[in-house]
């Protein structure tokens, strides 16, 4: 930690601030300028909890040099992580298609698409049993029936399967019907449900908040994985800017940056951050040029009368498509597709 | 509804858009312009539901013309609310001042606020018992503990009191203790929470989320007030933008935007959305100048060794000083302080 | 500056690091912590041109200490200034209003529009001879008739007139007609433009960028008072954001900012930032609350035929309305309006 | 364009709203829904110049419905462009990559870069004369003596130049050695300038805008285009976002979005968005697979001392490699590098 003095503070003041960083068992380092002294913080900064040093007289600001998530940062763990679910690994050696509706509708609708999407080589069905939407009279989604569906589908079909729970409810429901937790982007930071899932068992999807930095990003992942649960995938999904020619505003830079700071594996969604079905063969491409460790796809029997998010999900035959032209892009990752 | 038509659309295509909406008894008025056909939708668009209709061949893009928000919306519910808080209103005729600490702490520091802010002339005392933290190794609150205090706070003062409540548990605990709950800015969108609160009985701030639109606001107050809830009042709290020099971009705005818009109270939170004490005063007057029906204040008897927000509270001398202040801000308004 | 080293930097880089600086005459104080050694860089660091540090091997990230900008900086000139423009001055004494029409379109309008706003209680005329338009297809101007029509009214109205120029020829033939010029948002960071700004001897008006930070417009500023012209007035006009139910979000957080960081008088611009007129009233009590300087307003004597942001232009009715509203608020900041 | 009004908007509201748009000769098309009348308006909407339609008693607002770019607007002009440069083309065929220093430092430096891009594959030198520069006290560039070493490094490697231009005076010296124009993020709603490089003759590459919207870019390109020059290239350089742990937040969604909305090619800016060297080699192969029409990268004979952007440069060895691993993707998306 550093402290910076303002230009015009008193020696009385910088040995003040000296004294009480001391008084906690910290070592201090000053460095006097000619316009400002800085004063250095040496030692375990967590002594310092309950006090306010940019408050104290003649600080001008406080620069925090570590980052405060330590589990999933690289820094402490260097090696790339492999997440299993079910039969597969995600993470460096293999790039990971989930594919599937925005919301299971009905039996019907979710097996078609389960094994469409895995004749097309996806490796995971997603669908959504619980709908968190803008609007309370848009539809919300089946529930436990749809979580049924879905042990069923990746029991027919051999796929692992993955489901965003909204709620300690809906968690304890999921788990006994999915291989994966998915924590969406409004939930990032519900705090007590990431909790939750950090002792679930399962391995976790965590979707980066609709605004949310990679710092806070990366914290709320550590919340679940300093509940003992390092099974964790980030996921991409597209950022808040003032840009409306897309839904979202796709951060692939992300990729790079999450790779650079953290161990955990990431994919891309590219369904949800562009909102646009012909945007996703392009995205998804550029995800896998990028280094992301797999993409999550919307999916849809019949996009024109889906009951969520129909513009932006493919058809079985464009999925079959993608899937074709994505298969030279993963190659030169070389990651197994 | 509006259906923009792409310039090169068939004849044949303009008409299967208009038979496929007139199959769910909807009518249609087509307006053909020199590069573009225009097909306006009039009646019930809830029939359509599962009918993507941008989807269909040569349809360029739809415009919603009424918001989906109903029961929140002034143009069906043209007068302002008058929010029923213990012995207190919060809406037009007053300025209801919110002060207290961003975390409890102890019983000695609470009751010591209540009784301070209470001289100074707030009306409700504010207090964090659960505590959404970025970082898992942050304080997280004192849970239930921290609701007695607040329940013995507002019984010796006579003050009205308020505690943001993170979760279902968090919830049906706080119902016990407090007159007043607030969803925090990180929970605008955990639609299980609103829905639930919206079922408890007691008046609700709803804080506006870090990268919410105005109308994802009133969709969230929608679900509270959809499930038999109208005692809601809004808070804004700042907005997260590209600026560093505050914590958040305090959106003002908001505030007329809102009285627009909607008949609910809308109070700022000004403490949050800057971080710096020093920007809490011009920020208070401003709100009160641009409209506002209150606000809410940190004060903390030892902003320096605060557990949380240290540098964005006051002490109880400043806030004295800001409600002397504010006062004639009040009255140029209309509203009594 | 702050150089912080990575965790596993070798003690070779961090001796690497050190010698580098000071073989260019600076000092360096280590602080070696548990995680990571900082290196403090003390003494005048431009001679550090031309070497990048953070480039160097086993660096993490280097920080700066202090702003890049001095002049405009409080820190070096505590005394808010007071700009002197014709008969008037802009400064911490006085609310200065300035008002008038988005774009000049002829003389009766333009003459017409001086006398109201100065009966009204404006001490600034404004009026735009160069427009910048999104689209080559919108109106662009009258350029010099405009200008000789605002030399016009202020004469005959006593009123100071404002000129937005858009280049180096719009600037040099303005000079020759109007008291204060202004740099537009799309212009901040035109260089060449704010240094001949800087050299032409007039008070200049300098508007925040669409979506520049608080530091980049002092850095703006910097180059027209490093030219010597310390005659500088900066004008807030609302940041773009995600938010659409306003053109831009009038950050009012940015009054404050600056006075804390700038000697320099702050304005407001309301009309511009909310693009509604519903919204200037409520936007411009708050900015003075906030403790602005002073405002633009747009008015037009009939704002529905207006070329060029009618929907944001007060009617002379509203303004004369707006100003007796304003009146008391600018008293209660110890301002002459 | 549709003119929505509001829900209580009387009969005669309505009436006169349709009167005032047949009184410019447009035609009126009306749909009465439950809640909301809508007003399409056919015809030529230029007429309606000085008539604000959305400040009409009882009109709610006023949506438009075609786009205010016309020459570069996919829909006027289906086929995409090839752009020549000297004596190559930049469009669907080719994968043209820009590189050279940010900045031209000597004679020396720029020569020897010219030779190395030559040789690892790049098709255009660009360099620096003119630097638009936030603080005022950075380097500003050689001005027209860097002008001769990009001629002269043009002639001896035969490849095509490329420098910014920040002003009229700039760009009348530029045009005078280099191939191509370059207006800058900054520059972008420089509308004079943008006139003027409308009719030098040249090749331009326009750059978005800090934080520009796709529509107004295009609308800046149209000011070119609308002066006779089609010869226009975009880049696609960053938006600003809240995020910081890149410089900017490159938005390559903007590759299919404009591939969709316009004819002419763009390319991708990695180094200036992210700001950092390692995360230039991803950025770069996702933007070849988003389908960029090409690349421009910062390349320094030694990054660690260049004098503006040196964190973002590649050496020439990391060039080399770049490229190389570049080919492939090129060759998958059917492009020749």
């Amino acid at each position: 930690m550093i402290i910076i003095m303002k230009p015009n503070a008193s020696a009385k003041a910088i040995e003040q601030v000296s004294c009480l960083v001391k008084s906690k068992g910290l070592q201090v380092h000053l460095s006097a300028g000619d316009e400002v002294t800085i004063v250095g913080v040496v030692g375990d900064k967590s002594k310092l909890r309950g006090i306010n040093i940019e408050m104290s007289e003649g600080v001008d600001k406080v620069v925090q040099v570590t980052e405060s998530y330590k589990l999933v940062n690289k820094k402490f763990h260097p090696e790339d992580s492999r997440i299993p679910v079910k039969n597969i690994f995600i993470g460096p050696d293999t790039f990971t298609v989930m594919a599937g509706p925005c919301a299971i509708e009905n039996r019907d609708q979710l097996l078609l698409c389960a094994e469409e999407v895995k004749k097309a080589g996806a490796s995971i069905l997603r669908g959504g049993a619980f709908k968190p939407r803008t609007s309370p009279y848009s539809f919300q989604g089946l529930e436990e029936e749809g979580l049924q569906y879905m042990e069923e589908a990746g029991r027919t079909t051999g796929l692992a399967t993955i489901c965003e729970v909204t709620s300690l409810k809906a968690l304890s429901t999921a788990v006994k019907y999915v291989d994966m937790l998915q924590i969406g982007a409004r939930n990032m930071q519900n705090f007590e449900l990431l909790k939750e899932v950090g002792r679930s068992g399962l391995p976790v999807m965590l979707k980066r908040g609709l605004a949310a930095t990679v710092d806070e990003w990366l914290n709320a992942a550590e919340y679940i994985i300093s509940e003992g649960n390092p099974n964790i995938v980030l996921c991409e999904r597209g950022i808040r800017t003032y840009e409306t020619s897309t839904r979202n505003t796709l951060d692939l830079s992300a990729v790079p940056v999450i790779r650079q700071k953290s161990h955990l594996p990431i994919i891309v969604d590219p369904s949800h951050a562009a909102g646009v079905r012909a945007y996703v063969e392009p995205l998804s491409k550029a995800a896998a040029a990028a280094g992301a460790d797999g993409l999550m796809i919307e999916v849809h029997p019949c996009p024109s009368c889906a009951l969520s998010d129909g513009p932006q999900s493919l058809t079985f035959e464009q999925f079959r498509q993608l899937m074709a032209v994505l298969r030279p892009y993963a190659q030169l990752e070389g990651r197994q597709l």
